[in-house]
């Protein structure tokens, strides 16, 4: 054990009416709901990247955290690990996540951050195998190094392709040797700062054609897990190619891999993007993508990825709602991409942002799952559409202009617009909030 | 001859130091740039709506405008129609654009709907034969009237569709008839205000199916004409199905339509999605979708479609250096879809706006050509991604994760960074605006 | 009695598990909250513009709501006048609030206008009087009419300025008379659309003018009432004079208005000002200026004003967490300036809307006064700036740059940070909501 | 010498027709416009932050430019130094501007930075001295180290208000020692992260008395300069003090600084704000508070401050009017606070932007003066606002509500709306650029 906790338990549920900062009022993770345990609903990992290798830095400003594991050693790196996994323990939650590049020293090329890879994945094994915690999914960091300023598998240099798959094939690896249940990417440097410098199609191809070898790749090695994409519009580049669900979508039809591929959505992302984020979630679902999510809260004020902790419980009531629709979580869950403020610089601050944004999923599921069981939404929901399962309804899409302009004319057909009803649905979705 | 114009005189190109307001100082339509003549390039179209149809209104206030056609019969729809027409003769415009709902007094029912725009339809064709103006597109408005307040192709009620495709069929009739040399279809209420009454999955086959038929209708038709979709992210819908180029991309592959249907790109809804004018271009040239553009310029503090005329033109540059990369236009036009702001309610002030609009477009596009005459810019893009181009280049992109790891350890691959120059072919550009 | 409402009785509270549409879960108007009943904390308000004058327009489309008042006559406005007092009975708000142009004819001059609103005032004087529903405040639509296309108090032309103001008196005196508790002044064209036509000192100075003579008249009339300025940044204009509290607070000052005018806040227009709307509420407390509250949700995805009926309780707890330190409303209240969706078009949708809404607020507000009353909030706040309150803190700001900096360097003064501890404080917000 | 610019010679003009990188087309210093020098006109001044401190790093990676002057030692801030005056010089830049943290190495503590910030400020001393380049202001870094992450002058603890004041006071005698014509504050830390932590009121007075203080010293050290803020809206922070020119303005007043301090406006940050660049510098104009500019060009479609160097000429010739209606530059001038692109990391890429953004300058501000010498536009301007200058228009602001109403009804006022010919001065606007 380190002392970077200082003696912080393990969290407990303790019901709504605790006053306990260090329990949780709505998170029980035992509890049954919809026949299954909310554990196994909810899913929950926590990020590497945000709360164990970022140091508080933003634009305007330098390291805040200084966390006694900041350091490119492999002794610093283990002490890294051992704080993670023990707030995994303290939060109770079952899995994590993680980036190549915020477990292991950066080497001076690729062979040494293989290495150095590899050497961390032995202890994380050895960690996940004391404490049950387990990997929801790996991912490589090709946005960070210089190297990838000008994109990874994008990139106007084929070597820095070859460096990226190369990479992606050691955290595919990695993900598979600690049995990680998805494999991700997120392509923040697949993207452009300027079309003048540009050429947009033949990058396309190249991130079209490095997804194939990574779908590849998990049928040479035989990996259940699933692969996914997840969507940024834009930050860092100016504009990112997997902008957001349809346009991912778009992408996936084009390179003949929308069997193959799903998408981890993010709160964040999707209100950068112009979106809610229960609209990406839902339209993932119509398109039959939808695969995990990433769960943080973006300020709406702010032009930027600002990966709060989430709190609104309504918000998270409707996005859970999307999920339960898409049937819940298979191989996905709710990874917790978010990140503390730079100014909450006490290790329990880390401890705490986690038990409210737990608690603030669990309160949002609970409200979802109570809202579906009901019924009386999705009641409404049906009843407005009624008509297209009638005879008449069903037989038009079947038909043609020309075809469907004589009944018009013949039935004098005008139709009468009928109230959409939404203040009522949004008193409604308050009941169970 | 009516006395709306009040005497104004058919615009001239004076050059670019005459002072004089009611003429051309870029828009010369004779002047031949890379081999073909500006008129055939540019292939202005005038929007029936912003100019003759839309009354000054906006949200917290109505009428400036008080045209004397304003009303809903026939005989002031042949007021406007003749107001109309003199209008592009002053301007020495080639093309026009309208929606049914722009040119024919609203009826009771389809019939009379249908009735209306016959008359109008037989009055324009009149028009179009004296005068030498041609039809660059027709379009459904199905959008205003409160019957599509839940959508056309996607509303809940099937009456609503059956009524859409009736008027769809009718408004692809007269643009037929008209010689239209496309066919627009925007989506303004196909979305939703509420994700709590919508049921988007079903919503997406229906417009899918809708867009389905408007093709099968045009081979039966054995029309020639490009079918045309405008792309825009919201407004006055919350979501538009159609937010944007990359989604209409996969809309369309998977309605199997993306060798059938193009899109028409309008500036302000370029910006409104999050993109600038000239990406959405790009993309569409790469998707091998670019049909049409739609110009104007949108507020860029505003949050709503401001429709504006056009008059920046480094960005008009950059927006018909990609026009022109894409081959330039072949049925397609720069339709102006900018309206007045409305406190300029001067008969003088439609024509004026009109000619700055066109000056600035000519301007823009004449610094565009001598770009890509030049070479230079193209070459810099070339440059930077030569190493594609060798063989080790070539081969990459067949190769797959293992040999590329391989390649990547044995070579020792430690890819330099190289600069990207953004702002010396920034520079570059402005020395031909 | 009309029967627009057709029998749904007043509503009624009924508790949190009651699942009646018509009843309220949460807003219990007699229930006292901190030594004062709810209704008398709240001061609910409806908007006459929103529900009763508002055809269900927006820029791509037409009247969707047909009401049966619709229409301009004097026989047309009582009937409207009738549903709206019956609509404000139903609800048991204890006030409304409008413009002159909500609720009279439009006449051809301001003599007409004047008439027509004397005699709804008369009639409005009746019904105030048998169903004892108050005027929140009044206020003159300088903004919709043509005439006011241009500005109103900003206008370059003074007979504009003039009509105005003759305008502004009429309702002031209208607002004494019906005994409204405040003035409200809503700037919607006081700005510009183009600054290449602007005077903007000029218009400043009429701004500032126009605003003293309302005070002047104030204090002739011996109105007792407040004053109110409404911020909003922009919509219809692209720039309003009146942007946000901040900007309104400069203008006050520069014409010796700030203790004689406050601000009426909404969220929307707060939103669009890029600010929350705990901001500006807060900001206003601390500037000395705060008033009143227009209640409603902007959509966060949109660019416009939205005027939805708000639904998210621990946004709302966060408001009236800001208005209760303000030391609650003293002539101001919660004015719902929120309009149904234009889909919305039954008159249940109107009733249920503003239920929905009114048990929104009272569930926001019960939150926020448990959290004020325990504390725990305003402890943490008074404990993270203790350092103030010390003997050194207190005289620092008495002191200058040469003594502070003499003491830096005698004492080695070297702060060193400590956890903002935000996570923390937004777990505790959600012990509440 | 260094080597680091390797060869390039001092920039020159050649005009427009030149294909030159290295000239300028526009810029020729010793060229008169109105009367004055384009050098004195312009006064333009380099940034040392961007240019020399800043390592291209962004919130998802690390350094890319690999200066060989980074570090904290003293000597390699003298090498730094060695190569910005060779910019300085290659440029022709009259000025230059930078931050205590810029230039020095950080030290342990206070007493520490200041020894390093003198032994630089000796160093640069000389350097002006030979090279002729002078200091158009300094300022205090006071949001980038750790000890400033909740405020400076706005911290919660006092500690953090004095060493802020006294990192002031020795940035200011650096400011007078080195000549600086101007001495600049932006607040970057000052404003919140979050409401719930934040004691707005005691937080603004806190900055307030900063000010005061900051204008005192400037008085007892007899410095001639002008004191000037620089607003922006957010970012670091989520709400900053200074979110824009009026506001400012609301704050000088309360405050009783309104006549002794002026703002530094900048683009990007009038963006960030909602604002257009000119509406910002027309504002200050008006209210009498125009002091500077920083130069650069904020990304439309991102939400964060992007810092671009400027090249849309169009738009500077707008913002350039704006300064020539104010009078041009006193103290202030045009420093480029613009930074590459993070992925420009060749040396000539700093000389080019810069050239670029001269050159871009210099357009828009040729531009901009013709206009005014012209005079259309503001003839235009004043022939629209002619009725305030009538008998009758002056005596309206001079009267009250009862007189300007019998006013109205005794002359039956009834104002027809005028064209506000928006379109007609953008094309005239056109004519210029």
């Amino acid at each position: 054990m380190t002392d970077f906790f200082n003696g912080i338990s393990k969290i407990k549920y303790e019901g709504p009416q605790s006053d306990n900062d260090f329990a949780f009022r709505h998170y029980n993770p035992d509890e049954v709901v919809m026949g299954k345990r909310m554990e196994e609903h909810l899913r929950f990992g926590a990020a590497y990247w945000h709360s164990f290798a970022w140091p508080g830095a933003d634009p305007f400003g330098s390291e805040t955290f200084e966390r006694p594991w900041f350091g490119d050693t492999l002794d610093l790196a283990k002490l890294k690990a051992d704080v993670a996994f023990e707030m995994f323990d303290i939060l109770g939650v079952p899995y994590y996540c993680f980036h190549d590049a915020d477990v292991r020293p950066e080497g001076a090329d690729f062979a040494e951050n293989t290495r150095n890879l590899e050497a961390i994945v032995d202890y994380f094994a050895e960690k996940q195998e004391t404490t049950g915690t387990k990997l929801l999914w790996g991912t490589a960091n090709l946005f960070s190094h210089r190297r990838f300023m000008s994109g990874a598998a994008t990139n106007p240099d084929p070597d820095v392709f070859a460096f990226s798959a190369a990479t992606i094939k050691t955290c595919m690896d990695a993900t598979i040797k600690l049995g990680g249940e998805n494999y991700v990417l997120w392509g923040g440097r697949e993207g452009y700062e300027t079309l003048l410098n540009t050429d947009m199609g033949r990058e396309r191809q190249q991130a079209g054609r490095m997804l194939q070898m990574v779908v590849d790749y998990k049928y040479k090695m035989g990996y259940k897990g699933a692969i996914l994409i997840e969507p940024k519009p834009q930050e860092p580049t100016k504009h990112q190619y997997d902008f957001d669900v349809a346009t991912v979508y778009g992408f996936l039809k084009d390179f003949g891999l929308e069997g193959e591929v799903q998408v981890n959505i993010e709160q964040g992302h999707a209100i950068l993007a112009g979106h809610s984020f229960e609209h990406e979630l839902a339209l993932a679902r119509e398109l039959g993508i939808f695969g995990s999510i990433d769960m943080n809260r973006n300020d709406y004020q702010s032009g930027w990825d600002t990966d709060q902790f989430p709190n609104n419980v309504p918000e998270m009531t409707l996005a859970y709602y999307e999920v339960l629709r898409a049937g819940g979580f298979k191989t996905g869950g709710t990874n917790f991409d978010s990140k503390l403020r730079r100014q909450s610089i006490d290790p329990e601050d880390l401890i705490l942002a986690h038990v409210g944004g737990m608690d603030a999923c669990a309160a949002g599921f609970k409200a979802a799952a109570a809202m579906l069981a009901d019924g009386k939404l999705e009641a409404a929901r049906d009843a407005r559409y009624a008509g297209w399962e009638t005879d008449a309804g069903k037989s038009l899409l079947d038909s043609d202009l020309n075809a469907i302009t004589a009944r018009v004319l013949n039935e004098g057909i005008n139709p009468t617009p009928k109230s959409g009803r939404q203040e009522r649905l949004e008193n409604l979705v308050n009941r169970y909030t």
